[in-house]
């Protein structure tokens, strides 16, 4: 698979300084190997949403498997002194040990979800706290626009085309969460090639415009690609173009591509153009800054599939889910596990590990139950009927217990999706602002 | 300097497909070698902003210098049928050639200001087109947000901790764009090491929960770090823990952070209680979702440094600065360069490669200049007095004409960024929404 920057060199420096600071002090004082649980979820979700998406926990998974600092990482940490000499020596032994159980990739998730549990040694938890939320706030938050779209889209398919909006490399998560939220294909070339995502694209418009003509530039495109390949009409006229497409690639002309002006208005004409012109197999993709509420407005018009960028790679307004990474509890002097939480204004935790399941009336979700309580008491749960239990071991003692990363887990992920949204009260589709669909019932045992 | 993947890895795939099958499709039909002028630009700034900051272009240099598909690229697209035979024996060979130049990396930008203009074959020009615009498209949205969250902060220093809120690349790209855009430090290490920011980072409410009091975390901290620290407070009681911090850390303490509650309200009473513990030099560092309106807020507040995520790395609101990279000239069949634009609806474009001024009145700067007409009369353009040209050389046939990536290159980004805006109109500063401080005049020569 290779090239993912962040699966293939090292992750270690991809931290906040304090992460590195805290554990040089806690080596010093003592506390470093105090056992650990620490939970990521979020305290609401974006405005007006009603549920969001887990994604990048599989290239989670693989980045802590890279969280080693190389001997440059190590260097770097000594020169500036953000590390005793003590923990340099800690550090090159550094590999996490730990277990990792969260939701599943493309679970749906609602505020207060423990989306991952993270259990080790206060030293080597610490130290993944900002990878793992970058991870999985960017992942998630592109994972959970996605879904949106694709509901509204009500079955067409949607493709990524968003790598100019977003940094190069977010550019590759987020056709992978894409494709994780329903979306079927991206254009971008790196994530085809990692993630084995079909690629998928049509022209640019600089494509007409180095021809000496239009139709230089469409006899050009089909001798190369066939005439099943897509044509770019908006470059002058759309009702020249469309003739002149069909024209050049004869009735078995794939496709057009509409990126301007009213899309519904022009996917109407040129759906007659071509129709009349006998080129009723061609397909019609509009782009052009569509986000869920356009492609919803477009349901009545013949479009066959929609090219999604800036709002797909930036999240639709909410491009991080705000994930936290919280510490819930940890082992005591006596060495027995204590819950603790922090009492922050407006941010304050509930303490202690949690367990979680969704509980279903007639196979439609009813609610979101988070569970705390005594070790004891949670083990000997009894779960009730038609409760799912959300949470999958990931890591165990430092070994994945499965391949998250691939191409499989990829899909696995992108049908578990849409299992569990279809579980979902139809209120989850809405575009409307709301509440979340069910709520989540937080209980003590 | 080494581990930005960009900058290490091949970039060759950080493109969308469509480059490559139109690159295909032009070397079979001829047009690939027809020399090509394609500009970047913004057709508008963002809702209500007054100027952006351009960014990312050292970062860019460096890419385009690693664009080169390795073997494995090779044999990805091949297999995938993405290029012909052909194509393959060009790529192998393929190295950019052609000439770059822009605005400087820390100039302020406008509507329609040509910020980089890449002029080559079409062949090496098309291929560049996605991974331009990531790149300048992040990081220029990172600096414009980061610049107006400085300009609310008069003064007070602004720290980048948003690593966790963004993809873990973007979080590096994004550390480097807050500099430029006149932040102080960030959290982030990989940053911090890439390109010599210095790195800053206090203690996260995880490090006072796993110690069996607040007092023991504070006495580990101090140890380890030193008591110029800063302790974070508000775990638990504020009050208390300040309390506990000036006696644990004396009357040296370095400084506290609060990250809950009223800030500015917070902020008061914790600088009264340090004063009245004789701990008057300790500084108050704030976070907590600022932005640049919540800093504006604080200005009266006795904070000492903001700390900055989400809205940070987020671009506040935009993301992304929707530039396009647009064909404007090409070669013709007789050999002679012909101005080309596209008629599409609302995203019509201007023929011609243009050159650029920012003309200035008492020193103060009262229009955005851009100019297009023949070669023969762009050439022999007499510039006014009083206007500054904003177009420099980054790529002459291929090679860079300066270090643009280092330390230096942004740092130098940086002071360009406070020139910059302290020759535009008092307004360019206002947080309220507005129009652009200065207008682009398009002039026909």
């Amino acid at each position: 698979m290779s090239t993912n920057p962040t699966n293939s060199m090292s992750t270690a420096l991809l931290t906040d300084m304090y992460e590195y600071t805290m554990l040089d002090a806690a080596l010093q004082d003592g506390t470093a190997n105090r056992r650990c649980v620490f939970e990521v979820y979020t305290r609401r979700l974006p405005q007006g949403r009603r549920y969001g998406v887990v994604a990048g926990t599989g290239r989670l998974i693989e980045a802590i498997q890279n969280f080693q600092p190389s001997q440059d990482d190590i260097a770097f940490l000594a020169d500036r002194n953000i590390v005793s000499t003590a923990s340099i020596a800690w550090l090159e032994n550094y590999h996490f040990s730990g277990t990792i159980r969260g939701y599943r990739e493309g679970e749906i998730f609602f505020p207060n979800s423990p989306v991952l549990q993270v259990e080790g040694t206060f030293a080597e938890c610490t130290l993944l706290e900002t990878l793992i939320l970058s991870i999985l706030n960017y992942d998630s938050a592109v994972a959970s626009a996605a879904s949106r779209m694709v509901s509204a889209a009500n079955g067409r398919p949607c493709m990524d085309m968003g790598a100019r909006r977003t940094n190069e490399w977010a550019a590759v998560s987020a056709a992978r969460s894409a494709i994780i939220g329903g979306f079927s294909g991206t254009s971008n070339l790196q994530a085809a090639k990692m993630y084995g995502i079909p690629a998928i694209g049509t022209a640019a418009h600089c494509f007409t415009l180095l021809h000496d003509s239009e139709r230089d530039a469409f006899v050009s495109q089909i001798q190369a690609l066939g005439s099943n390949t897509t044509l770019l009409t908006d470059t002058y006229s759309i009702e020249e173009a469309v003739a002149t497409a069909v024209e050049v690639a004869g009735p078995h002309l794939g496709g057009v591509r509409i990126d301007s002006g009213d899309l519904a208005a022009l996917a109407q004409q040129v759906r007659n153009q071509l129709d009349a012109l006998g080129a009723s197999e061609a397909k019609i993709t509009v782009t052009n800054d569509l986000d869920e509420f356009a492609i919803a407005a477009l349901q009545n018009a013949p479009v066959d599939s929609y090219g999604v960028g800036t709002q797909l790679v930036t999240g639709s307004g909410a491009p991080t889910c705000s994930m936290v990474y919280k510490l819930v509890e940890r082992e005591g002097s006596d060495g027995n596990m204590i819950p603790v939480a922090k009492r922050s204004q407006n941010k304050a935790t509930v303490p202690g590990r949690k367990i979680a399941f969704r509980s279903y009336e007639y196979k439609l979700a009813t609610a979101e139950h988070v569970l705390s309580g005594s070790p004891g008491a949670l083990a000997s749960f009894q779960v009730p009927d038609n409760w799912r239990d959300l949470l999958v071991t990931y890591m165990l003692n430092g070994e994945a217990t499965n391949a998250w990363t691939g191409k499989e887990a990829m899909l696995a992920a992108r049908e578990h999706r849409a299992q569990s949204l279809s579980e979902l009260p139809l209120s989850a589709m809405s575009l409307m602002n709301g509440d979340p669909t069910i709520p989540t019932l937080e209980h003590i045992l």
